[in-house]
């Protein structure tokens, strides 16, 4: 970390601020400038924070150096994390495909949905019990009876079960299920993430709506330090000023993520995109930039759909997507599953 | 809401979508256009989902024209609301002056300032016991301690208390708190806005990093729509790609809302601009604009706080901010408190 | 364009609305509805200016159907376009590999830079002359001079150039130039569009940093519409809130430019990322999202650049990946050059 | 400026990047840090270019600490600078009014408006004679016979008339204007700043809808370094999320801008916000935080307008919102003009 000192600083107010570095174990090198002065700071600074420093006098600005994450840093943990859902690897090389409807709807509903993603090549099943809408209007999910029925699809076709909380009170709802998604919205949600952080199972966390990729991975970070480190990271979409897509599929995430980490990185082509005639280009693309899964809604009569009928694939087109991305992931040396 | 065709929509399909929403009650009416073809809806459409109609084979756009929010909604509730918080009112044309710390720190801490605060002319006090960190490394607040120190500081002042709530779980804690605040990391947490919703007491709910005034809008609705319609809203700033400034202040927002709502509107000039120069100058451009009232960070010793020190005033610096804002709203025939 | 009309709308107004319609030789059809009235629009209204309507009394809300671009339209020509660059085809399913330095620095530079990339694989060169900078006391490039030198490259290894027009007061130098590119800054110059408009050469349009998809379009339009149809449209990142790239590559522009439009579609991941560990994977996403050309900036001595030294390729690197391209290349059946 | 060394840098490479920072002038000084080596670098940076120090190997991040603006900041120039428009001084404590329609459609139409603005208070003349338009198929304005117009209108009130450039070609047309203003789509048309550089009169530059306060700087900085210190910086307004309003309205830009520069700071509520009910509490908003300068749209008959109708005020609510300016200059102790 560097401190900027103001033109006019003076010497007392510099000798106080060493002085609260100091109490938290920094130590501290002048850079005399021609117009600036400078102050470098050395030792761990990951817990020092910047806002608080900016109160002393003799502050202009505060640059940070070290990255504020430690335990999802791949600085610090240089071999890639392999994370266990159910009967699959998520990171290992493979590419794991969790298709599933928006929401579970009813029995038959997700069990067709669930065989015939199944039957298409998916390796896992996704669909959403919880439901966050922008509208209190709008169809809230099934909630517990949702997670049951995910149950059943998966006692009916083996595929490990991914699916949304939004609240630490439901936590115990989710004892069966294999891995824990936490949506967009809550990916700030401090208090769910710290709960998460002491559950054995893993959590797939989706960057948020505006948010950067270092706060994503400081929200890992949030899981992680609470002794949890099944996190799966998703980049699903970030807000820009495009108004054709639902959101703008930052597919660079994906490398950078990786290299910046070691956790594995999921990509989700249907909420970033919100479009039917992208999900295919789109899933090809975050395969060629190395994601480890892929998660895309499916859904076996997206007509009736109650949530997000407009970017749900329907069981044949999921179908010829997934003839595509077998062929790529040939291409590549990659095995499914 | 106005549904765009495709140009080869099948007869068959048509039918179908007519089927669907007379089923919701709703009817419909056509447009023969050169280019493109129309069905306009009549009826209430507010919770129709349009991500499901988007499934439907003919449908290629769908553009909504009624607001999607109805309690919170001016046209369907003309007269200005206003909200009692202690012995304060909220929206009846005063200002009131929500002043105090960032965090709680300490019980000399935040009695010291919530004097200097009132003997400035502050008319509530604000404080954070649960506090919203990016980092899980940064301080955390003092919790459950830190509302008793809150109470604490009411029984010294007389002055109403504002303070974060940030997990439904938490919601007892905050039994004798007169006004519960919503951060802009939880303005889409539904699960909190909820359980809100049924308690009897006023809510601050901030504006999210990202979020529109409509969403905004949405998120007061699923407070009111579960009974409780003592909502104030809050303008904290939002992100954009300016740097010098924490958050861009959206001005134009407090008009705004007040035009489109009946709810008053609060706004916090020190989170959206982080910088202590700007306080002043927005805290007069908030009251030109209309605001009901403002939020601003006051600490008896910004230097040694552990929180936001650099955008916290010192009861000295705030007691002439206050000079400017007296004369303003007496120029404007507003009282304070 | 469908006109939604405030509650209180007169009678006189609305009459005084249609008539300035039929004027443009626009009809109208009324929708009555429980809540709000509506009119639609009949007839071409591509040049009718929604931001006049508004000042109409009875005007609430206008929400336009059509698109507003038509010679760039897919609607109205659906085959593709296919581009003559010097002796390449852009557009045809093949995949043009436009490599060069950032800017033109010297003979030396650009020659021995555009030889490796031949070698490599390159099918055209790209180099700055005219550099948009945003400091004054930057490189500027070295302009007239500049284009001279990359002539003499393109003699030397026969591949068309491509660069950048910043002043419609220059384009006579531009004369022997096979692509002119026009860059993110000023992709709403429209005089400068204007003037590329009325030129017989291929324009290469970069997507402008805050831009849409729909304006990009626009912006092609007005090449085209004054009759240049030779446009290549180009994705090159837009901003976002993350700081880590120096910009948010777009991919799902190509794929969905390519649906909107007939024109065809470059992507150019050194801009778009900045970063030379992202060029790999982010080149091979935008292949698999369907680009028909990649613009990749490589260095002869990029320790030595003058400008972007830290995002240009070393020979050596490029050659490596453009193995990689051509892999993916081979696995989808299309040629390079 | 600050660079941060990669754990694994050579010494070799560290030596080299010395090297040729000394060619520069400038010297250095090395902070050993526990997990970071970094180099501050002492002299004028202010001509560094930060993309190329990256391609030095031992490069991991740089980082600047000195404003790279020195002609545009109030650092070097503590005193206000103030520019004379014709008659009219801006920046010396006075308000200026710069009203008028957004383009100019006729000579009666232009006339009537410019008495009207002047009879209800206006200090100046605005008026689009070259307009930029999304759509090619949108009125380009008059052009050449705009101005000739705009210069009548001159003649007739005594007001000193401002209105928009678009390409360096045009600048002898400009020969008689008072102000040429540079729009928010050519902020970084740096070839026009550098033309408008070397012309003896003030010139308005516009932020750009998506550019940074530091970016407007610069782009003012391009002009001054040509040699014309009579620039007045415009905030007008910036693409956020929000989609009610136009754009959104920075008015924390107006302080931070005089803070950080000695230039005068107009604000333009029109374009800001786009919305005829925002005009008057957002021109109050911006005077309450400190601009010099107003720019209003006027229209004699708004409903007939050719540009913009929707935002344009009519001469009577020009005249209500003027009542309410002066009342407010009052109480400020400013006077109009």
């Amino acid at each position: 970390m560097i401190i900027i000192l103001k033109k006019d600083a003076k010497k007392e107010s510099i000798a106080r601020l060493e002085e609260i570095l100091k109490e938290k174990g920094i130590s501290t090198n002048h850079i005399q400038g021609v117009n600036q002065n400078i102050i470098g700071l050395i030792g761990d600074t990951s817990a020092v924070d910047m806002s608080n420093l900016y109160a002393q006098d003799c502050v202009e600005e505060i640059k940070r150096v070290q990255e504020p994450y430690k335990k999802a840093n791949r600085k610090f943990h240089p071999d890639d994390t392999v994370v266990q859902a159910g009967n699959v690897k998520i990171g290992d090389g493979s590419l794991q495909i969790i298709a599933g409807p928006c929401s579970v709807e009813s029995e038959s509903q997700i069990i067709t949905t669930a065989i015939a993603c199944k039957e298409a090549g998916a390796t896992m099943l996704r669909g959403g019990a919880f439901k966050p809408r922008t509208s209190p209007y709008s169809f809230q999910g099934l909630r517990a009876e949702g997670i049951k029925l995910l149950l059943k699809a998966k006692a009916e076709t083996g595929l490990p079960i991914v699916t949304e909380i939004m609240s630490q009170s439901d936590i115990d709802l989710f004892a069966d299920v294999d891995v824990i998604q936490v949506g967009a919205r809550n990916m700030q949600n401090f208090e769910l993430l710290k709960a998460l952080g002491k559950v054995d199972k893993p959590v797939l966390l989706k960057r948020g709506l505006a948010n950067t990729l270092e706060e994503t991975l400081m929200s890992a970070e949030y899981i992680m330090s609470e002794g949890n480190a099944n996190v799966i990271l998703c980049e699903r979409g970030i807000r820009t000023f495009e108004t054709m897509t639902r959101n703008t599929f930052d597919v660079s995430a994906i490398p950078l993520l990786k290299q910046k980490s070691h956790l594995p990185v999921c990509a989700d082509p249907s909420h970033a995109t919100g479009m039917i005639s992208l999900i295919e280009p789109m899933s090809l693309a975050a395969i060629a930039a190395g994601a480890d899964a892929l998660e895309i809604e499916v859904h076996n009569d997206p007509k009736c759909a109650l949530s997000d009928g407009g970017q749900q694939l329907t069981p044949a087109m999921f179908k010829e997507v997934m003839e595509k991305i077998k062929g790529l992931c040939g291409y590549f040396g990659r095995k499914i599953g």
